[in-house]
């Protein structure tokens, strides 16, 4: 399992994702699942990677090398808006499946990569996808500005009760960082360090990228805060009278 | 899908059940998930349902009949331990099982009945149990003082970071009804009405039972207060310096 969450704010969008990776309970390790395809001032766009680590790293690969051909019309650096990268994500998740498909379903093991794709390209506004394993896509929007994958469960209400496309984003990461602590309480499929950016609207640069590894001063004082304030929240409401 | 909690704490028990039982999504009705089964003085026991609604009324009726005969070795009146009475509803399982099972199985369909079981005998202490669709069971002890089924995900994060086996009943009570809000906001699986049950430990009778219908004024004041709660401690939560 994997825990990714993809945020669209007025001010700008979040980016968050766990690092666990397994084959069984008895064989994890950890990798990154978050990609940055960057130039200042002209893109900023941000890959969060679920399911079979060969499938997304393949996926990654092929992205990485078309973009490193100039001659490539399917290079990353050239898509004109977020849209035309979703389907070139698309389109590589298709390539790969092509290739390794028939060999993994001959395990009796399906293809089943995904990701949540999101940031800003030069001439358009900020957007929001989660890029299903077949293939296709939705984008976020005003009614939902969010987007998990993998173990959603356990960070969503949370998430419902805080998170509005008004939220600032200090406010919002903080929430994010706390529905992973959720998580993680629950799922040992979703483990640390935790990779999270948060993106300015318009800056077209990534400023904040920050990385939680196990014992992170920051992440225990929240998760101390707001275990505290949890509590304290419950001794208040009101009593039920019988 | 269904959720239902037990919770056995030093002061006594919770137990919580949804209403709502559906075949498919277009098709959905409330059916109270909830059996009590009381003699004052005597015992007090509760039998929170899931599953197959008409598979957990069968086993529900089995205990029922067996229990108004007086000849009956399987009477639930007799059980002198909770351990007994666990022991008789997985029997009743069985025995429905052994009669619809083949039936179901033609048509595709797996039998799926399971509970949550808990409450007092005179003469031994508060138990509860989870008696799985195969008719095993599991007790809760000191290290996980509840019993989720059904839809659990949701409200587990919540329940985790406020109930350990001192937490008194309001506050259990309070802690429960809110996930089952967080799981609501969720999930259509999981709906109103909502039936509550505290249980004063050795009282041997249930003095405290209610139930939250749509629109329930105490119940939408938890929910106001909560979120209203959960915000503001966002706001206060450390601050990340990048």
């Amino acid at each position: 399992m994997t825990y990714c969450v993809g945020v669209l704010l007025d001010e700008g969008m979040i980016f968050a994702s766990d690092s666990r990776t397994n084959a069984g309970i008895d064989n994890f390790a950890k990798f990154c699942k978050m990609t940055v395809f960057e130039r200042k001032g002209e893109r900023a766009i941000v890959l969060l990677s679920s399911g079979n680590l060969a499938g997304t790293q393949a996926i990654i690969s092929v992205l990485t090398q078309r973009g490193e051909d100039p001659d490539n019309k399917a290079s990353l650096w050239k898509a004109r808006t977020m849209f035309d990268m979703a389907n070139l994500v698309s389109d590589a998740m298709r390539d790969i499946e092509r290739r390794d498909g028939p060999s993994l379903e001959a395990s009796g093991i399906s293809f089943n990569a995904s990701f949540i794709l999101g940031g800003q390209i030069r001439g358009e506004g900020q957007r929001l996808f989660r890029i299903h394993a077949e293939g296709n896509f939705i984008e976020a929007g005003g009614d939902t500005p969010y987007i998990q994958t993998g173990e959603t469960k356990y960070g969503k209400p949370l998430i419902d009760r805080v998170i509005v496309g008004s939220t600032n984003l200090a406010d919002a990461a903080k929430c994010i960082l706390v529905s992973f602590d959720s998580t993680m309480r629950s799922s040992l499929s979703v483990g640390m360090p935790i990779d999270l950016i948060c993106y300015e609207r318009d800056s077209l640069e990534i400023r904040m990228r920050r990385r939680f590894a196990e014992g992170d001063t920051y992440f225990t004082s929240l998760h101390q805060s707001w275990s505290e304030g949890t509590r304290r929240v419950f001794r208040e409401l009101p009593a039920l009278v019988w």
